[in-house]
């Protein structure tokens, strides 16, 4: 089998920007060979929150930045490829998360507040925009089958990290920690998948209000290093209701957000801002911890991907609540932790174009296996070379 | 080439209801042989009233509503098979146009609204629901090639009716009155298409309100039968603005609508009943002849689809103003006016997966041709099927 080669799209609910891959594909080896990030304006970033608002969405915004974003996505793949030595024609498909703007993971009000997800971002652009075919709108198909939409990226996590012999624990530490679980293949057992509690989120929310805007993350840890832990702090963090619930679980901004650590500065304003990351940091390592010894029965490895793969003291940390287990980065199996979103939806839209199951019913909880993804494409040539996919 | 089966899935802006129809496809030739109509309840006409408002849709509405139509398309083709002797696997391909709740021909505000359109069903839970591939949101890819998104059935007419040695004109008389123009093939003059005003809109309404709700439509125009035409209001309804502006032009529910006929009852509550009926019958067949003597250079046939085919009286009046043209309507085609949209999706769809274009730029203003439509599928076996369609 030749290679190939496919476009990731990444834009998360942070609101931040795009990411975008370029991704050699070759049987089931996956391997970035350039990328893109792309911030969203200020303006645009604004014109996100109010889409993400309730109060202030309305289906004329909706319908429009479905489509302005679409074309913003479409310039970063433009973009993308000319800073590689790639042209459209050499690209087989674009795989596009897209922007979510809503997201109901269980029903309850009334008959028509229903399971679902609302990405935009719209495929048909994208793929007018580069003339490349585009895979995207993956949640709502898990979620017609039952699931609750997420998390997609284990998919991914199997595909990258899946071993024979080996039990591994794929750790995620972006705003949230997320951990995949991959007990050893043949084990049998089943894949699972949750939210951990806060990954850097509290971390960069003290460090921005501390310095008073003067830094907005503590880099390679260096501030926690210097600090000691308070362990009344520590121990209000543990016992928070939120790490005390049995998985499957997931957590939004709400928990462990501006509003909590707001009420922590207030309770805990005699500690120094050393003190305070050093603590702050040690409730991360030690939430992630805590759940692989109470729900995961055997772990040989982890591997840590992520912004907070890049903080050196939290991995020790980690590492040292976690005596006999082996701890890596994402970058130690040549995966990029910036990227590795991205990566995942190239993975995602792969395996859709081959027709092959994209998704793991134990972490969705969809009630069985299926196909996640739409295809928009604009062109007949596009449109062959994608579907040239499934013939390997 | 042998036979296969696609369905198509038509939803308008009226928000009654779905009408649904199973066509046999061979070469090009399509086939209805089964259909649905589905109403919407009184409380799903509310709620979708309420998401085409700007003042009360939500982000919430929107992302929940999206599912809840899929399930209720999906619903739709399941009762269809269940009324025929098909089943699930005979099907190649569902088309589906969707629930309109926004559309932005053209932008003007601010640099935050563009072209855009919203149709919603999501498609991946309709594939789910059915196990059928699926083929639908056809709008938003014509508005990426520059296009308004708009006429598409024109494309389906161009299929049924394009002529080589013929000029046909198929108008279409649903709530408004549409025409596309197609030239002798040989001729290799531009296939056109315009809204020529109202259709059944304004006699529709009259009806209603000079029944007191007693009736909602003129059958067989046998009201209009018995009056005669007031000149002075039917030279009045003929000034009207939209009636004078030059093709390429469409109109809405907002020109010839409610407020529209308020204020002709107001000036005109002198006439009868039957009088008034008659005027607003005798305008609707004059606005479609003054447009074809206008704008359309030579007319051998004209073909009306649509409810209007219905009223015997308005299409003797059609037929009286174009001496020298024969008037078809569309059953003489063997094609059914009711399911005329249901059709032409089928067909929208079938084009999108042989990957030929399946629009006009002559008619929508799109830039050069595209292939319009999203693909959404959930097992291998379903989108295996689909893209068998391709192969012929």
């Amino acid at each position: 089998m030749g290679k190939i080669y496919g476009i990731g799209l990444m834009s998360g609910t942070s609101l931040d920007g795009i990411d975008g891959a370029l991704v050699e594909i070759s049987e089931n080896n996956y391997q970035i060979i350039e990328t893109i990030s792309v911030n969203y304006t200020e303006e645009e970033r604004r014109q996100l929150f109010n889409l993400c608002s309730i109060e202030k969405a309305t289906n004329k915004m909706i319908c429009s930045m479905n489509m302005y974003l679409g074309e913003k996505f479409a310039k970063t793949v433009n973009d993308l490829l000319k800073n590689s030595q790639f042209k459209a024609e050499d690209i087989s498909f674009i795989s596009s998360h897209g922007q979510t703007i809503y997201h109901i993971p269980k029903s309850n009000d009334n008959k028509y507040t229903v399971v679902s997800t609302l990405q935009i971002g719209d495929l048909s652009m994208i793929a007018e925009k580069t003339g490349i075919g585009v895979v995207g709108d993956f949640r709502t198909a898990d979620m017609a089958a039952g699931g609750q939409g997420a998390p997609l990226t284990s998919f991914a996590d199997k595909v990258l990290f899946y071993h024979e012999t080996k039990y591994r624990a794929i750790q995620n530490i972006g705003g949230i920690g997320n951990v995949t679980y991959l007990p050893a293949k043949q084990s049998n057992e089943n894949i699972i998948a949750f939210d951990t509690g806060p990954g850097n989120m509290m971390i960069d929310e003290l460090v921005l209000r501390m310095s008073k805007g003067g830094q907005s993350y503590d880099e390679n840890g260096n501030i926690a290093r210097k600090g000691t832990v308070d362990d009344l702090l520590l121990n209000e963090l543990m016992a928070e209701e939120y790490i005390r619930e049995s998985p499957p679980k997931t957590t939004g901004r709400e928990v462990f957000g501006k509003n909590f650590v707001d009420k922590l500065l207030q309770k805990y304003n005699h500690l120094s801002f050393e003190d305070l990351i050093c603590t702050v940091t040690e409730f991360t390592a030690q939430s992630i911890s805590f759940h692989y010894k109470k729900y995961l029965k055997q772990i040989d490895e982890v591997i840590i991907g992520g912004g907070g793969s890049y903080n050196g003291y939290l991995i020790e940390r980690i590492q040292s609540n976690l005596k006999d287990v082996q701890v890596f980065t994402h970058e130690d199996f040549n995966v990029s932790s910036d990227f590795k979103e991205a990566l995942a939806f190239v993975i995602l839209g792969h395996y859709f174009l081959k027709g092959e199951t994209n998704m793991i019913p134990t972490a969705t909880g969809a009630k069985h296996d299926v196909l996640l993804g739409k295809i928009g494409v604009t062109n007949s040539n596009a449109f062959e070379k994608m579907l040239k996919v499934k013939e390997g």
